[in-house]
């Protein structure tokens, strides 16, 4: 397999982002050194026409390579990171899991979870509230997905800690920033501890 | 590479679902044969408990493999089937990219227009017009970003059609059915074309 492109500069959020801290964590468990540039969303810093270039959809995190190329998403960077290494499962049904995973985290966990979050973190939660107790449901419901899961399985596939986990761990593990009580989720609570103990694990902040 | 399992049924709704479609899409390009078992949706039949032993997050489209194990998530679907085949990239940036248009489906593209679209179906749009606004104005922008990568290269990852065209032209050659209008994205369109051109495309319906 060719090799990934070495990580120059990591585009990511003055407000602590956990699509951001995604990267920076696997970045760390694979010891590479990076720029980091902290954008300040709220101020419109990732919609000037410089930024639209680099990521035409105005988000973050954005990984810019050593030859000058760019990628977003923060999922297909872990992957694109990942491939070759031990954090992407080597069986093909276990790295399908593991995309399975990282798109349950996307679609149902991500938009509950860490949209509510920003929206307390940034003041925008004043009348939000019926969109936030749909969030909260949701996001509820999400969780039960993953407690289910872990009360089976040490990690989300299978025994291995792979990309998965980073990508459920970054909002998962500050979801009482947004409002979510993980006590009744005890599987879930043990695999965050699971994670933390990971060697070169990094914090978010 | 160790072969992709068989697939010998795709759980399915009986509401045209985008999502479904994408996997029929990929298996009738490969020329596999299986057996489609439509769920209807709004009569609760992906919450029993039986289909969440299947599937923990109740929803479709659900793969069950010959061995009896199941792979849910439309994309990580098609990214197992598609390892191998000429519809999953051979460069590793590629295939970064590939999953960073997949993300970028279900984050940006799908909760804005197919919602939309499963609301105006199933008579839910009434009482959501703020919502439907939102997802009115953060489709139109999925659309914009589409359509500038499309300017420039034929298919989403370069000359080639691979699975992101899949999923991406789910929910937006149906777009109209959610009430947007495809007329200002002359490279979607054209796009659209192409991916009708495929050998053994099939409709949705």
């Amino acid at each position: 397999m060719e090799p990934a492109r070495a990580v120059v500069r990591l585009y990511d959020s003055t407000i602590p982002s956990g699509n951001g801290y995604k990267v920076r964590l696997l970045l760390s468990h694979l010891g590479q050194h990076y720029e980091r540039v902290p954008l300040d969303i709220l101020k419109g810093e990732t919609r000037t026409p410089a930024y639209l270039a680099r990521n035409p959809n105005g988000k973050i995190p954005l990984v810019e390579f050593d030859d000058g190329t760019f990628l977003s998403e923060s999922n297909a960077i872990l992957v694109y990171l990942a491939e070759g290494t031990p954090y992407w499962p080597a069986d093909r049904l276990d790295r399908a899991r593991c995309l399975q995973w990282m798109f349950f985290e996307q679609y149902s966990h991500e938009p509950n979870i860490a949209t509510s979050r920003f929206w307390y973190y940034t003041g925008l939660a004043g009348g939000r509230e019926a969109a936030l107790a749909e969030k909260h449901q949701a996001g509820h419901a999400a969780l039960g997905v993953m407690d289910r899961q872990l009360a089976q399985t040490p990690f989300f596939v299978n025994a291995r800690y792979c990309v998965a986990d980073i990508a459920l761990y970054a909002y998962t593990h500050v979801a009482a920033e947004a409002r979510f009580d993980l006590a009744p989720y005890a599987a879930v609570r043990s695999w965050l501890d699971r994670v933390r103990a990971q060697p070169r694990h990094v914090t978010m902040t």
